[in-house]
């Protein structure tokens, strides 16, 4: 029987600042059922679109992620911050509220034309996944969708993805 | 057929220092068929130790504990650094070469009773481990087993964990 899983996210006020609501996914993953079925509802909609590999910024991107590229049958290519992967890598950098930050990938992680499935917990302004998004692109490989536990829907990070065929398993 | 997995690691000489072979483990990650085959031989590994969760220290952790966790159907904790996890935490000190570290688990991560499998990339000293195996059993887990990707046999961090069924899958 089909979860809702939205009984399964902890909003916290005022986390990590105030005025802000904290999503909080963890108890979805601690719940062996629920956790099941929204990496399979992800495998759902990646299965008709060719997927080769999954690629996710760390690190609860991973938590979603990985599961889908195991069910998948795929490889798994991780976006990771400054000083995390050892070897030549590409950068892509984006906007935080004050500053910018960026994001790394092994130059190896996608062969030119492989299909790419983009997977994190939460799309929220599109930063974050915009940055892997270019990664993936930089080294030739093509996006051919973009999921998401949670959208923050005021945040308008789906405008930024607009090209990309999106799914979001859950509004705030 | 099974894979040798020592084929998908790439050993970087001088990493993250001079003297130290890093032992890169992106490229078995990258092959979906690796990816699955190693996860498969830790899956078996906890099949008959009725694991009800898996925890993992972040982020490499995630990527091979996550779908071990999918596999088996059970729940996920993750073992985080500070200021990641947004409610009430319990916190494991370790030993650096110099200073210490801390990582930290939500308190309703694991139940009392809950047989619990720790899953990471490598072991090393055992430090990040033996601060995972920690927070399990602060909470009133029982940790059922410890499995890796590679054990650095130098480090003798199998030593500190001498008391839990240990699997790893290669070593150095």
């Amino acid at each position: 029987m089909a979860l809702d899983l939205n009984n399964y996210v902890e909003s916290i006020p005022d986390y990590p600042e105030k005025g802000i609501i904290f999503r909080d996914i963890t108890p979805l993953m601690a719940d062996g059922e629920a956790y099941r079925q929204a990496t399979d509802r992800i495998v759902q909609f990646a299965k008709d679109k060719g997927v080769e590999m999954v690629a996710c910024p760390e690190a609860r991107g991973f938590i979603v992620g990985c599961p889908v590229a195991y069910e998948l049958g795929v490889g798994f290519a991780p976006a990771r911050k400054a000083g995390k992967l050892p070897r030549e890598t590409v950068e892509a950098k984006y906007d935080l509220e004050y500053g910018t930050s960026a994001l790394y990938m092994h130059k190896d992680a996608i062969k030119p034309g492989q299909k790419v499935l983009i997977v994190d917990d939460l799309l929220a302004t599109g930063g974050t996944i915009g940055a892997t998004i270019d990664l993936v692109e930089q080294l030739g490989g093509e996006v051919v969708g973009c999921a998401f536990i949670i959208e923050l829907k005021d945040l308008n990070g789906r405008k930024r993805i607009k090209d990309y065929d999106t799914l979001c398993l859950m509004e705030y």
